[in-house]
């Protein structure tokens, strides 16, 4: 990655896909409200995959924690506040906080990175392509050097039938960031 | 809102009231510890309602979690790491984290914000004036260009009898910001 | 403190020690995954006290949360999501969130601070040294002035039988930081 930074007050996008294989037993869905239908009280760690926004590579792992705020019978769905990081191999990682409305898209901030986004400021985008299966986010990330080559790419346009690449959905190492997390 | 930033280094004040009207079911007291007093292991997911300094808008509500660190019976009361987040509506949100002290007043670290607030950093003072159902904010704000007018005004002086406007209690449409959150 | 910042971009190291002595009920693993292994669902809040690096001065608490991530049988270890406070009495404190793996170091985020430690951004590498009981933390801190002395001197090099002076493990006040967190 460059060790030059971009001029000041420059927005770098970085797209990523976030997608739920099954395979990690997330979400574990904590009914500590011990309601019928979800309801405050209700806590929901989590722990998905996440691929490059071109679907080519696999990045990592989402990492956190949904508080279910409210639910919205009308709309059948949901307000969580969501706090979590992003994982990015060696990279480093990228930590977020905000609404995760389950039936629209949101904003959330970005409270902080390590590594190559250590002093990241800014926020990121969140929309639900199928719930609760596959997110698509869009940073806007402020404050850092530019981003690696490795991250970057036309991103895939977020539909319901969006898949990583073979290569990436089997952990080929030319399909995986340097020490990708697992 | 104005698009020019104050000037580097400026610090802008913002007050706000969090009111506990008893109708959002919050808080959810998890007395996970299964000690009979207050004890390390309880956590508290809360989401209460959010009026400007002055009483007159609402402005959104409050969420997130806090997490029982300490019981002190000699103070009849605790200290709570707390982490959430206040909703402007339109405007975006503010994400914050740091000590709740339920018998005296304490400073907590904003961590980011989203849409008008996007790039923030600061602190936040926090005063209680009616346990649990009370609360006044003074934000003090970096970072972010100039407040919008409906987030201004000479706040109330914080006393056990405040209320908000019935316009604002109400939520009449002059008496909210855009799209509030409820 | 100085009111003098260091110059724009510098970084300032500070060293500090978090000790598990086994009198605040910490931590409190909340086994709500219902598994008899360690798993996602699994909670942990806790406190633990901290040290100066050169284990000279008492310096005050950390509070917050352990989100179980994912259990490594052939590593004997976890990987956990953490979201926690260092708290330095009346000199403010540090919020981070990152990576906790039982197994080897890492990098956690700085999301803000309080206090002196208000504006703060930058990374904080946690090391471990006997599990659970004793942790040695290097933060990168930036964006605030210069650290008080009470914060500075030399660490101690992290090793299993480092131990907290008399005089800071018995509170005296000569060995504590002014109004040390409890």
């Amino acid at each position: 990655s460059s060790v030059q930074g971009p001029p000041s007050g420059s927005v770098q996008e970085l797209y990523v896909y976030e997608m739920n294989e099954l395979d990690r037993g997330s979400p574990a869905y904590l009914r500590l409200s011990q309601k019928p239908v979800n309801h405050l009280g209700d806590i929901v760690p989590f722990s998905n995959k996440l691929y490059s926004g071109n679907l080519q590579k696999r990045l990592g792992i989402t990492a956190g924690i949904c508080i279910l705020i409210q639910h919205f019978p009308e709309k059948n769905g949901d307000r969580y506040e969501a706090i979590y990081s992003f994982y990015f191999g060696d990279y480093g990682h990228i930590s977020v906080q905000g609404p995760y409305l389950t039936y629209e898209e949101s904003y959330l901030t970005i409270t902080g990175g390590s590594g190559i986004f250590s002093g990241v400021h800014g926020q990121v985008k969140l929309k639900q392509i199928v719930f609760p299966f596959k997110l698509f986010y869009t940073f806007y990330l402020e404050g850092i050097p530019s981003l690696p080559e490795d991250l970057l790419g036309e991103p895939v346009s977020p539909t319901p039938d969006v898949e990583p690449s073979p290569s990436a959905k089997n952990e080929e190492p030319h399909a995986c960031l340097p020490n990708y997390t697992m």
